[in-house]
């Protein structure tokens, strides 16, 4: 079934079978509530993806438990081996399991060599001035075995310069597998990612892309890169995520064409699950998130003001962040 | 001020002038109530689109009274010029006014000769199959001095062999000012939309776009076609309209840089009118009108199900569309 779209004048009958999404839904979403869901919400997600043919789940972050102490943060904050296990036991399914190491929040003692590991991806965070601490969780992710990303993060707002010195030094470093355009403000239009996929590319890196739903951009932005050459394609269960939130995998399952995809797993979790906890936690496009994502600047003002009693204040938050006072 | 961006390079300082804004609220919202605004709706979008420098106001339908009897439809159904005039007087304002009139439901005497009027502009909707007939309004209208647009409706489902006929006629009909690219049921991807454009340009005619956001494509479609060519751009307050509604106003003219719009009067009307009746009114992005775009169908079904006490059966809905008895 695996017939690779290589004659672009039938990508409308076959499929890139390169393409893969990778579900963040517990990662992501979980910067909403601390990674504090519900019992059995992480084993109905890991159960969907492997029934929906899914290719990545991430489970979480690897974080450095000294940085987040006490009971305010719930277990994939940290996803522990342990944890994961009693979720996922040995994993014996054709989904791949990965985690997030944020640079400068992450003790490498913390991942275990792979073969003591049912991950098999370690995506590595990173704003581009931290790059050398980053690259050395890229390195030590790899000694042990394991697939290794690299997600350059807000690089809506660093310099072309910047960012191409960055990219020289990425491009010497073959631990690197997979190399991602993060549109962390979703700020981005289609021409900006044109842009980065034309830098990046010349990494050498197989690319992916984690985009955000500020300006209802982040599915067309993940298909216009997939279209544009782009691999590794993430995605959250209902678009839950941090803000504005993120591609939603049941747009992104309808759209690609590959036949192991299965779309109605996705639908009943979202409709059983997901849908329920839309309305008691906030996520997705509002017109606040819109603004940031206009001005380019992290969300983190208008999480504040969705949370504040003020939330649909569009206008007077539009006048602090168009006018702010000197 | 009018800087034209004819300089790629520099398309990010610049703006076009070209670029205008259709702002169809009432007309495309009108589709999910019945056109029974409460009263000072249609006062406010007016007020609201002057404030914020929009192009073009669409007031509503032309439609003729014999098909669409009683009190089942509030005024904009058939947009009078007394009930017009009663709320834009002689329409001292820079804000143009058209009305959209549906081919087979449209009686030519209540097109007012323009001077008779304070429309500027006639859009004649018609499905291919009904062009003949669409273009003998189209050929009055422009008699009557109006600017004059033709909306093909719902190409997504029309074979390229008819459409090229269709567009190979338009072609030769001088009274067509504006030819508009339809996506009625939410079902084109940016590849299509870039054919479309493709094949509409060799019209000659200055275009136009009207996008549904059920795949949550509209914005992104609509910015896409305006980098390709593409002039007047039909938006909705909040995305308002029909099923998954329509390009939200606020996200267009964020984007644009004609400094001649301005964000705030948009922001206010949202926030107090807008958002208010979103809560009691069904439109916009939710999965079943995703899956009716996906499939390329009209939203009907959709709109049927929303209406229904089991609005969220996703999956139910799915297996009815993906899978019906034959």
């Amino acid at each position: 079934m695996e017939t690779p779209n290589t004659d672009k004048s039938a990508g409308w009958i076959t499929f890139d079978p390169e393409l893969k999404i990778i579900d963040c839904t517990v990662r992501d979403g979980g910067l909403i509530n601390a990674h504090k869901f519900e019992d059995g919400f992480f084993q109905k997600v890991y159960n969907t993806c492997v029934d929906a043919g899914i290719d990545y789940m991430e489970v979480g972050y690897k974080a450095d438990r000294k940085l987040f102490q006490g009971d305010q943060f719930g277990p994939w904050k940290f996803s522990s081996e342990e944890d994961i296990r009693k979720e996922v036991g040995e994993n014996d399914s054709n989904l791949k399991l990965c985690a997030m190491a944020d640079t400068g929040r992450t003790i490498l003692e913390d991942i275990l060599p792979r073969e003591q590991s049912v991950l098999d991806m370690i995506r590595v965070a990173t704003y581009v001035h931290q790059l050398p601490a980053a690259l050395e969780i890229v390195k030590d992710a790899k000694d042990k075995g394991y697939e290794v990303a690299l997600n350059l993060m807000a690089v809506s707002a660093v310099t072309d310069f910047e960012l191409d010195q960055a990219l020289q030094v990425i491009k010497e470093v073959p631990e690197v597998d997979y190399l991602y355009v993060v549109d962390s403000y979703g700020s981005l239009y289609h021409e900006q990612i044109d842009d980065l996929i034309t830098r990046y590319a010349k990494t050498g890196k197989t690319l992916g892309i984690h985009a955000h739903n500020n300006q209802q951009l982040a599915y067309a932005n993940t298909i216009y890169a997939a279209i544009h050459g782009v691999k590794l394609l993430d995605t959250t269960m209902m678009g839950m995520g941090r803000g504005a939130g993120n591609c939603p995998t049941e747009l992104m399952v309808g759209f690609l064409k590959n036949p192991k995809f299965d779309l109605r797993p996705i639908l009943k979790f979202v409709q059983e699950t997901m849908l329920p906890m839309s309305k008691e936690t906030d996520w997705g496009y509002s017109i606040p998130y819109m603004i940031t994502g206009h001005y380019n600047e992290h969300p983190r003002t208008a999480i504040a003001l969705r949370a504040s009693d003020r939330k649909d204040d569009y206008l007077g938050f539009y006048d602090e962040i168009a006018s702010p006072e000197a």
